[in-house]
């Protein structure tokens, strides 16, 4: 078994997926978590401060893990038919400074992306590594709309 | 109209809300968007590192938003019911942090708060002010499961 670190070249970065954020997905997302108007109504966004309806940043940041899974899944096939098994990913501990740095509208497509950044051993937790990963995503227009760096715990 | 500041008592822990975690909820949530099978399957989860069925961080972090806004709502009711205009918050442009503290199993109760830490003017943008607020949620045993700081824009 390799681990993140052998696997994954530092810096590199990794384009895990796309997703089209159409009216009824932001809806039905705000609906449950984040009823503002901007969220709900396309004639009520358009006189808001974004303008147009557009998908709340929760919905955003739920769309990369979204892409991740489906991505690690494959990744993890790839590897088998290789003959080679993929590193064993746990849970995350969770992330830090993460930005929504453009309105993600009805219509768009985020294509996100994964970038290793680090790995280090965890002294309290022997076989356990955390991993620092650049989370990413970028619009149809090649704006980037979101960014955050999460750990994610690795058995190794 | 008062500002966030003249209105909030910084440091003072308001409860927003609480949110009941039923198993269909939790595999609802991450069907869409974290389909992992701790996050799926009863029984595949108590093989797993955690023991149990348990929400998805990003439906546990969504949930915070679900009870800010409607907390907010009912902010803006009472405070107009006496003759009050409520603070102009607008969109967030992200937050950091974010710790996943303890899994959120199927059947527990999340009671989220907010506490007003600062606000500060942008010398870019007249009229906007930047509030930091800190963001948590403690499961019906008093432990905390997840923590984050928020920053929000202010109309003033």
């Amino acid at each position: 078994m390799m681990t993140m670190e052998e696997f994954y070249a530092t810096g590199r970065r990794t384009v895990i997926g796309s997703l089209t954020f159409t009216a009824e997905d932001i809806v039905r997302f705000a609906r449950d978590f984040d009823p503002q108007p901007f969220h709900l109504d396309a004639e009520e966004a358009r006189h808001s401060l974004f303008g147009g309806l557009c998908a709340s940043g929760w919905h955003t940041s739920a769309g990369w893990m979204q892409c991740f899974v489906r991505f690690w899944k494959d990744e993890q096939r790839r590897l088998a038919a290789e003959g080679l098994q993929a590193p064993r990913l746990g849970p995350s501990p969770g992330f830090r400074d993460l930005k929504w740095l453009k309105p993600v509208y009805a219509g768009d497509i985020v294509t996100y992306a994964v970038t290793f950044l680090e790995s280090r051993t965890l002294a309290s937790r022997p076989g356990w590594r955390i991993n620092t990963i650049l989370c990413e995503g970028e619009n149809q227009h090649g704006e980037a709309v979101i960014r955050f760096e999460s750990k994610v715990i690795e058995f190794v």
